[in-house]
């Protein structure tokens, strides 16, 4: 397995957890921990065993501090861009919390957010397209970006609104100031808030519910269905997707056996696999490059 | 009037009541009923006597348990599609859901629906498109699709954002369990929980104040704008439709009359009709096909 | 400075306030307050001593009544179109709220609204670009239109969606119904609701928030990034803008004192201002025109 130096990856039971790994500096954002967490959810992505995905903090006191800005962080510091560029389509000036976050947005697995603690900056905005995110009771979060003369990354202007709508968006970006897990609960942005000593189980227990109740194939393609299609300026973009996939997948052996131990009252065992079940038309979209 | 099987129709007072009508089935969905929902919508937009539509459900038990998969519902039944086709732009392929679905999005009369039990599978997704819903307090809902080996349908990944955001509708769609009429209040699925003996009552007083104080041009007109403007990239594109909007509207019966009645305490008796008045650039949109 | 005589303008200490200002007329909103908004805003943009501007209406009765529909207001009045043109894209056949609300849209700096009183018409719907909403506990809000025979306008069909989701602003644009400051925080219209003589303290208190902690240039550019990029169809979208924006940003004398106050624990002096410092790819997008 890929050596990881700033997270770790478990996978157990048919549930991965990414651990961002950096205790001594409240698991701060590097380029370093970007890669890793992109090749963790190569890894996740292709072991057909995993069936949910949970990313968390090391400790008891942050998921994550934001981009490592100090002195010893430079070495693959997200922020240290030595080389100067003019035409900002070149890859150097690409966001590295973007590019983390565009691959969570690819996922094919469900990913499940266990906010130990505080997540500021990027932080914050790499839970963003998590698919549900849980919180400790003393986690604190905070889009800081506008009090230190920058601006909201990671794709957060388009993942916050769909989360917790424009005013909350807006307010939380514009002041920069840090708020508690109550208010992240009031609001939306995380489903629910939990003692520190039960997070991860709160989280194995979400995890478990769709491991040992679901088709592998149907949450992959809910997921890209869920994400993707919203967008769309009809309703018949939508239908002409969802009847592809129900046409497909309502022939496919996960769908016999899906009713089948429906109607028998007995746990499902599905057999098709994200590797090689996916319907004929999957992907459908095609992915637009950085220019 | 037309002879429905499998739904009733009621039209009384200004007030259109379709109940889905296989009691014996919990009101298991068909293509038989499929079609019979597009027919009942076609008599109350072309009926200016109808100025709102309440949904529901035959008994107490049941709103829709999902699509009927048992042997005796297999003639019309949905699922039942014994033509293979490789063309998956075929219309043999379009999902039934979402047949019926589209023909509620362009409804010109106000859609209210009453959940007054069980609602799983396309028994929850046909309610999306729906403008406003009640549940009795013993309803239940359940987006189970990924437990049945297949994913949503009927539109419902382009719906359900809208409604209840990402993280809610994520989270219902890859787990796929069934929820009570509280936590279906509590994430703004729907908008009010009445006891079962009360909740047509309910349905029919929210029908009644719009039956008794707007235009049914403008309610129509309404309907229209608010489900299809907000997927503009800017608002200048809701701008030139509203303009045109309040331009042609602002000179109509209507708005002498709404604007009098308003003046005068007295209630007021709009003479325009959505047979004969909808303004000369409506529909400002084109239809997509399935493809 | 302008003389306006349906508004007031004051601005101190960094806090522009806007209020409407026919007391006499429950604020009623005219084409002459529509243009002297639009040339207010113009003021708050131009002068970077203006960090934030909060929108109020005059006395504790009304923000504001609606569009003066009284013959004495027809002087200017929005309604007033004596000139018959058949080419929907003129001119003259646009809307005076959506004027106002894309000139608001278009604001580089936060706009908060200080809801005083009664908001109804356009005197709800000019509400809704507003970045965040306050309101005293006897504001009462309606979107009326369906009521006089009209539609709703200032493009809220496109904004209010994004502020309390599809099935809430189906309701009360198809019901028209006054609603009280209770439902409008419950709903998630307002952020917060005060007694009447503690809201304008509220406002200035949020205002002061960001004016104190936060970069100017920082705000503009996140009021931009939060208002346009979510309409896009992928996060790339985002990606490649706020790629752009950390990469220029990050090498700011703002982003420098942002970090710097941050680590020595005082309060930032930022020297960038939105008349000199934007980033060069500012604006990213071009303006649609009405047609």
């Amino acid at each position: 397995m890929t050596e990881f130096t700033q997270i770790k990856l478990d996978i157990a039971e048919g549930i991965a957890t990414i651990t961002l790994h950096r205790p001594e500096k409240m698991n701060a954002f590097t380029r370093i921990m970007m890669q890793e967490v992109i090749d963790a959810l190569d890894i996740t992505d292709a072991d057909d065993s995993v069936r949910a995905v949970i990313v968390t903090g090391e400790g008891e006191r942050a998921f994550c501090a934001g981009a490592d800005l100090t002195p010893e962080g430079s070495e693959g510091n997200v922020f240290a861009r030595h080389k100067e560029v003019d035409d900002l389509s070149d890859e150097i000036v690409r966001d590295g919390g973007g590019r983390m976050v565009l691959r969570m947005f690819d996922s094919k697995k469900p990913l499940i957010g266990a906010c130990n603690g505080v997540a500021v900056g990027v932080g914050a905005t790499m839970q963003l397209p998590f698919d549900m995110r849980l919180a400790s009771d003393n986690a604190r979060f905070g889009f800081v970006f506008a009090r230190r003369g920058i601006t909201p990354e990671a794709c957060s202007s388009w993942f916050l609104p769909r989360l917790v709508g424009m005013q909350t968006a807006l307010e939380w970006c514009m002041t920069g100031r840090i708020f508690d897990a109550q208010e992240a609960l009031g609001r939306g942005l995380v489903r629910s808030v939990h003692p520190q000593a039960e997070l991860m189980d709160a989280a194995r227990g979400l995890a478990r519910e769709i491991a040992d109740n679901t088709s592998a194939v149907s949450v992959a393609m809910t997921r890209a269905m869920l994400w993707r299609l919203p967008q769309e300026s009809h309703p018949m973009m939508a239908h002409r997707i969802d009847s592809r996939s129900i046409y497909r997948l309502g022939k496919s052996a996960d769908s016999r056996e899906g009713v089948r131990s429906f109607l028998e009252k007995r746990p499902p065992a599905y057999p098709d696999t994200v590797s090689n079940d996916m319907p004929d038309f999957y992907p459908w979209w095609e992915e637009p490059e950085y220019k």
